[in-house]
């Protein structure tokens, strides 16, 4: 199967140097990256567990660009059959195929080297590739919402991000998710129902996702705003600076990581005065799940860290009016120190959240994960484990890292061990660290002592 | 409880004298006319059986339009609060406020008596009320689907009529409905989430409804375009000129209303060109109920009746390629008639369908059953019955009346009543006539020879 | 010379029967009315003196309606040539055609006879003809600069007039002007440069016409948004209602007539409140004009009557900011009694300054020009004296009459009459009655008792 | 005086770094570039000589940028007042403003050494820029004329580049310019009106400038979409990419530098199937002057070379018939060779003409004049001639440069120089070489061997 696409308006512009780096004949690391992104977005609405698995199903899928007189033509071969419609391309995925274009480009071009110890320049590397992509509306009022939660929950957990989705729609917030399926895609779905209803024709449904997940959690074509962030430490900068209100639904590994990641943030002195509203929402039967969660941060993180989770069950509506009321203070507080209203510059984020984590054996293993460290570090060192199981999940190298050499291997203080462990069978045993149907094998081992 | 509303685009243009025409203080018909149609729209989302109900429920309701500097304000006194968010009213809905107010002042001003003869006019009056409102776009090609079905459906045919509209959406096709809940809504929903993901900014959602039906029928927010025309026989020759093609869903009285209202037109032998498909679906457990209606219009109006009704039950892929390809048909003979897309100018219908009919009980029993009269003719009738039927059912007049002098009498020829009889038993037994959770006493009674 | 037009955005859709309305072979009186407005929007840029001229110079035009699928087409024989472009008709004059065909027919459906006594309905009938040509913008704030003053004037004060259009433009206020060229013209095409600097896109450049001078006026281009109304006294309500100030350029007996029409409407005691500045600006040659008419309105109508006079001439610069000024007193006084920013609706304009004169011998020598009447009436009176005198000198009907039965004469009060007299010598003398070029031979005969 | 500016729609995104890079503070090259630039744009209208008068007079102007919760705001300290209108700034200079912070940012931090010998990496360079600006509409079918001529030209001759500004604007041509006033001028302001015409929103009104003309030749607010590229050579390069035909207007030295520039590139072998019009008009009066032109042209560069001028005085509807026909050929051309119709990638320049030459002493000096070159060189080094003329004439650097070690001085082959004197005579006879009322003291200084 053979498929031209016509560029659709904001792509048909690349410059001769650009069409070459992304040539199939370059058979450079950009097109690897490239071909790889595209099939992932191609590949919507085909649940996977890990990457790996589309990688082979489509081994003879090939994308090429072809320079014509009105602009840039994409060529595939051999796509996944479900983005199409009647031989047609759904637009929306096309649109997401040349976000992948548009960013892979301008990272590659701009910022090929991200692993940088000024702080300050990754700052303005995340604002770029978000402006570049342009997703910072400069003159909007605070309405973005991020959303975060699994990619594998319980049909009446979606029901229920669905339908936060919409009281935040009806009250004209916007969603910002992670853009793979479940909770990252239920509350799209909700606000743009109510959007229709209120006659938001603006209405932005942010994805922000990054090369190594974008196979799993492929953008669903609802989401109208993707971008795609050089690694996960950049994603999750984005993610926290184009927040206006933070909501936590339930989840696995992954949901565990950003909820860690945001709290030593939310942490760190400097970050006090900051007005960044967290709650934790799911249905009735997910009670348990978020005293688990709350249990393991005061535990781990103090009571300081505990009381910064808005733990607000069942109750769609009084979520949205919550938050709608919160986005008042977060103007107050913008305005007060002249920070912009859609990217939060002021939030402190120091080296050890910005600097990616590569999730080996070696890493894994010295990962300090003792008491004998500030809340701020441990974590910092909470979130890198978090991180490494993901990878070891569902990530095509961390997949094939456990394969070759057996899970990763993690060792520290004996109680923060236990109640770790006893935070990852409660995920395991509710299903929330593989699609449905599958049997989970941990990708890590956690050492007694 | 009190709400002042800011005109929104598009309605802030009365002249003086149009706003004196909608005062309370008039206390005219056609302020009471605004009133009930206002309250209709805002209270849509409350399912109600009938619109007497809904007429007693907010009995202190009010309405007034007060002038000011930059246009017309709209005062609400004690509405249905389900139209609001938080104290704001939906902006859909206050859409439909403004269609309300243009179309029965333009009905009034220029159409304040359409029972003529002149079969003619009242087509050129449709059109002039169609265009008044927005709705004929002369440059698009044929992409209109009209959707009928019942307002009360199963679950399972509800979800069904979704389907069918997301694979319509999918391919670019837009969708007009009577603008209720059940098979009026799921369409829509369907394709408005498809419009979504082929970015199709400017999908059409038309609701056709009139004053006697719109409390039982409440457009729903997704309608985009709204119409009011000034009775249901006008209404019905709107669907039938908008239409590139049709779609009958399970459904009720309604629903068999149309379906002969639609047959005895296109049995006309002036309309013997037209390309107008006529498609029958519904879920697999939908089958018998296609089988009756099929077998019903058989026995009454023939083969040739029998033979326009395309049954492709539980296949909506199906459904939406087969109508995708079938707009080239009607393109090409729209074209080769130099007709227009939008509006079917060369449709022939005959003044029997045109004039309003009044169902009390002296023209109910009045009217001919037998089969001493030409096959239209009969579709005519057998029409009204059915009109007379909605009306017993859910119309605030009809159902005074019956509630009155008993049910309406129905006499005719002895086999065809038996048919009819067996088909309504048939809509009972199977909850068509009513919400769930109510008792259907019926309207009629068939008088057995 | 054969062109087939297709339909622009907005005119495509015309019922069957409007199409039949404008048949040629109705030879109905509309259709002659249709087939003259649409040969003088076509013949701009052709400078002529009387309508008489254009229409014997294209005895063989012809223009008619073609339905087709995607609307209306329209064809013209033997259009004048100045209206194209290699062979390509010039949009701006397309779109002045398609608001002929609009006001045409609606005008003809609604309003077929308006020499009503009742001075509202004419009122509600004024507006609902601006509304239909959607030149009412209700969400504007007062902005719109009426421009009245000669076709035929010298070059230094056309030039001035532009530059007063830009001053004014530069200030983001619009233009509204009878259309046709000169002192109607200059305002606009200043503008139009000014607002293309302050990047206003929709600035608005508002022509009011009716059928008798549309073809001596025909309207430039650049006037976007062009209203035909029935008649002269309706087009010069309309002017009032819609201006938030009026200039006076230099100009000759049509000036004239709008000056006192204006003024017999100010001094109206029921106006006092009324706020629109009249402002009288011209190049430094044109200050004898201006004391000439401020003289005559003195003499004739009262301190009063010249006190409403703003004579600012050779100060374009300081015009513009007294104007924009003057808005937010504008807004003030409209908020206040609660009136309308786009349509002075509270003006007062009795029912003698609305019902149409016809300007024949007749009517002409029967004016009561004697002092014993109040103000008002004798404005009335006076602007009838002009507009049959611009009748005489351009208007189609008028120049026939005299044509045939000499000048109109005029009689009156001895002092008034010597007054007149001397103020049509000199807009005689200063080459203002006709297009240059040509000589004048006055229409009218002063008796001198 | 001090001013602050909102930003406008598309400027308020800078990055932290971004706005730090432009502080005084920094009090870096940047800054003193910025500053000068903003000045530039802020003084259009004023006619200056040369660009080190500006800088004179306003030595106390300011600008700075303030960073604010919805974007940057600018602040000016004693701007040119002629920017103003009672105290506000016109928007379209405001846009210039906005359009110098994004060049000279995008320029500093991607391209800050642009010198290269790679002439493919210089070609993607100026891509970029553009593309940046978002002037390259890769949709559009060719269309843009670029127009060539003097800044200081008689006003027959003006007025004559309006007229082929509005014929080229009536047939949908839109114009791009050197942007300063005289040739660049006239033909955007004819060309407006011509759109405002035709209903064309979107004319495109280009700007191409550099940092060192700039202020000589100010961007005027017609102008719609300004670049600022890094120096003349890229500016240049820019020009005929774009260009889908060249008009030049008379002219002096800048005229002459971009004649001899576009002859060398279109006398490269290279280029022989490029379709690329060039058409040399003006009126009546100018025709001796384009001989002269003509005949220097054939003397140095030869018959070819001449061949490639098409002059066609005194006749805008003619000029403007046969481009419009030519773009036809553009677009078969560009079809053929599958380049892009709004970049022209596959025309050749060589890196003798992409890299820049510093006109000083020195460097005039060494330039090889002499016929034992190839025709391509010797177009190269003439430009240089000129190019190094204008620096002398109006350029900050240059004219410091003369001052102090007077002029420039040439030497070459003696016929060559015989005809470059009569050339360069002419200019100053014709009063080509500075803005009337001054007296031009020549910059160069012509060995007679």
């Amino acid at each position: 199967m053979r498929v031209l696409l016509n560029p659709l308006d904001g792509m048909n512009l690349l410059s001769q140097k650009e069409v070459q780096q992304l040539q199939k004949s370059s058979s450079s690391h950009l097109y690897k990256l490239f071909r790889k992104c595209a099939l992932a977005v191609l590949n919507v609405g085909n649940p996977i567990d890990n990457d790996y698995e589309v990688y082979e199903r489509y081994k003879d899928f090939e994308i090429n660009l072809l320079s014509r007189e009105r602009g840039i033509k994409i060529e595939l071969l051999n796509p996944p059959e479900s983005a199409f419609v009647d031989g047609k391309i759904i637009v929306g995925i096309q649109e997401h195929l040349q976000a992948v274009i548009r960013d892979i480009l301008f990272n590659a071009n701009k910022y090929h080297d991200l692993d940088l110890d000024d702080s300050q320049q990754i700052t303005n590397a995340v604002f770029d590739i978000l402006r570049n992509a342009n997703v910072v509306m400069p003159t909007d009022f605070p309405n973005m919402i991020v959303c975060w939660g699994g990619h594998s929950i319980k049909d009446e957990e979606y029901q229920y991000t669905k339908e936060v989705g919409y009281q935040l729609g009806l009250r004209g917030l916007n969603i910002c998710t992670g853009c793979g399926p479940g909770a990252m895609k239920g509350p799209m779905k909700g606000a743009a129902l109510a959007h229709a209803k209120q006659r938001i024709n603006d209405g932005r449904y942010l994805g922000l996702t990054e090369p190594s997940i974008i196979a799993a959690e492929a953008p669903n074509p609802i989401v109208n705003q993707l971008v795609i962030l050089p690694d996960i430490e950049k994603r999750l900068e984005a993610f926290v600076r184009v927040a206006h209100a933070i909501i936590i639904f339930p989840g696995g590994a992954g949901t565990a990581e950003e909820l860690l990641y945001l709290l030593g943030i939310m942490l760190n002195p400097n970050n006090k005065e900051q007005v960044l509203p967290i709650v934790l929402t799911g249905p009735k039967s997910s009670i348990p799940y978020f005293e688990k969660i709350a249990e393991f941060v005061e535990i781990t993180l103090g009571k300081e860290a505990r009381n910064l989770l808005n733990i607000m069950p069942d109750d769609s509506v009084s979520v949205a009016q919550f938050l709608k009321e919160k986005m008042y203070d977060v103007r107050e507080q913008r305005r007060n120190v002249g920070d912009a209203y859609q990217y939060n510059w002021s939030l402190k984020i120091t080296n050890d959240f910005q600097k990616s984590f590569e999730p080996n054996h070696k890493n894994m293993a010295e990962l300090n994960l003792n008491t004998n460290q500030d809340t701020v570090s441990l974590a910092a060192n909470l979130r890198r484990v978090f991180s490494g199981i993901v990878a070891g999940n569902i990530k095509d190298q961390g997949v094939q890292a456990v394969k070759e050499k057996g899970p990763f291997v993690l060792d520290g203080d004996g109680e923060l061990m236990a109640h770790m462990d006893e935070l990852l069978q409660a995920f395991v045993s509710q299903g929330r660290m593989k699609l449905p149907g599958s049997v989970y094998t941990p990708c890590y081992k956690i050492l007694k002592n």
